[in-house]
């Protein structure tokens, strides 16, 4: 297998973007491409004893930053790491694509077939799927990538989330949930009444609306939502984790006693971090687009970047874009424009 | 003053809510009114020393349960406690009312004329405000009202939170944000997108967009969005929170070094839990609808239903509901049909 892997990707690189992508060619045993400023990557590449390894390069002259706003750079940075990686792809050079850069920018790029990948023939809009870091790690789908949609894409979300977490994750006829504000009849807004109906006669085991308290403890293995509440709720989550984790850590320096407590108990808080670390989980697959695409956090260290890249290897061993192509044709609904 | 509260409004009804209003009786020396059934209410006030204090009640032959459809409560429970106590208001009879009950039994009754309040006249859609119990305690509003919004309700939650904060919580020209998953142009949905122009051009002191990081942080003393999103926001917020607890009390009792620590580090915990208790901040204000009404969660205390009847008399005193009508005539664009 041969996977491409941005090397200007995180918000650190080239260093754990190409120290991740270095582990993972040692452990997983495949072909690792690294794409980006090859002036920047050797040298960064020769710190590492890659004696044995398959590490290739290849040269993008640009980068796109994480302040580059995607509209601008989508056309204007044709040269940069993330054009080069998700071309790679399209010609068949590469298998995958894992970058943690600029993730609007990625969307923008991996959705135009011009310029990048472009979609599954029949898919309305390719969505973001992101691991919820609670212990039992429901997908959430859409993440970010479409502020506005109609039930036919959530429908679609439906589908794609559950066919990669079948594939990916080995869960067998997954639980899909209409993320929602209640779960009784008559609650959520129009969108979720209007995709109630679809997702009934999908075919897909749709359990019915799902509240966030529910969806985090993973009473349903796939979540669907808009992207703009899907992201929402995902940032809220993480403000809310770390809010909570300064105010612990405050609340505990107050007094001497408290200060000793939190020093023994300091291996739980541990455990709780490591539980709660997105760096666990991997990246975000962007699915619906025709190829692998897995976007890490911008603050991915090496270990996230090479779980991503795990990540990535079991979405193309599993063929989870052609179950897509497949899966649309076969659901109800899914697959008419 | 008069107020009047819903005795069989909270899970635990009537005890929490009795215990609440007869503290608020001593406390602010108010008249307050209990409403519900008095067969229930007469032996729970005796209950409590009530000598001096000003506690009446008013008979109400129904009961409307958490259980309870909205929809189907609204004109067939007429005779509950949240139809008499919104009606004691109505006719003068009380200057506010504060419920633990239903919410969504009491944002359709307060919301039709012919049974409850109905709106202030100008009012587009009352909306649900909501103190996020952060330290900052910004105010969110709608966290559920309205699942449906256009730009123009947006405009006027934003006038109508303003005004809240502005003359209950004595925030001068309050910082007033529109809950966006990005702060950069061109982020948001398309309600977003439309609403922008109505907030810049109001007169109020909009300062742009906001994601839920900063805006848990106090970055803005109103936040506004969409009753979906807003409920979701904050159920997602309260889901990790309780996530966050109960992981790290599991991962402290895993060994007895790190539960001696969590001995120790109690009293911490213990003002982490304070500081973030729904209870501290009172109750949601109703806002839009002709009259003074606070709703508690369904899970209040006798503290809780106190702070909420403390609340409800400063909306009175500040003359929300007057300010709220007048404003409505100056902002732009906020009086038009």
């Amino acid at each position: 297998m041969r996977i491409a892997v941005d090397a200007m990707g995180s918000d650190n690189y080239p260093e754990p973007d190409i120290a991740g992508a270095v582990a993972a060619a040692r452990d997983l045993g495949d072909t690792v491409i690294l794409v980006g400023d090859q002036a920047r990557i050797e040298p960064e590449v020769a710190r590492h004893n890659t004696a044995d390894l398959a590490i290739e390069v290849e040269h993008a002259g640009q980068v796109i930053e994480m302040t580059d706003k995607p509209a601008e750079v989508v056309k204007r940075k044709r040269d940069s790491s993330i054009h080069v990686g998700l071309n790679l792809v399209r010609s068949g050079a590469a298998d995958a694509f894992v970058t943690a850069g600029n993730t609007g920018a990625v969307l923008a790029v991996a959705m135009l077939r011009q310029v990048g990948l472009g979609r599954i023939a029949g898919v309305k809009r390719p969505a973001l799927a992101v691991i919820f870091p609670t212990k039992e790690r429901p997908l959430l789908i859409d993440n970010g990538a479409n502020a506005d949609c109609r039930p036919e894409y959530l429908l679609q979300f439906g589908l794609m989330g559950s066919l990669y977490v079948e594939r990916v994750l080995g869960i067998e006829n997954p639980r899909v949930g209409l993320i929602s504000n209640g779960e009784e009849e008559g609650k959520g807004n129009t969108l979720i009444k209007e995709t109630i109906p679809l997702l009934t006669g999908s075919g897909l085991n749709y359990v019915g609306n799902i509240e966030p308290k529910e969806f985090i403890k993973g009473q349903v293995d796939v979540g669907v939502t808009d992207g703009f509440t899907g992201n929402l709720m995902m940032k809220t989550a993480e403000a809310i984790g770390a809010y909570m984790s300064n105010l612990i850590r405050d609340e505990m320096m107050a007094n001497p006693l408290t200060i000793a407590g939190g020093l023994l108990a300091r291996p739980a808080f541990g455990r709780v971090r490591r539980r709660l670390d997105p760096n666990e989980v991997g990246g975000a697959p962007l699915l619906g687009v025709d190829g692998v695409v897995i976007i890490g956090h911008g603050r991915s260290n090496a270990y996230a970047i090479k779980q991503a890249i795990g990540q990535a290897r079991r979405m193309v061993e599993n063929q989870v874009v052609e179950a897509i192509a497949t899966g649309l044709e076969q659901y109800a609904g899914g697959s008419g424009q």
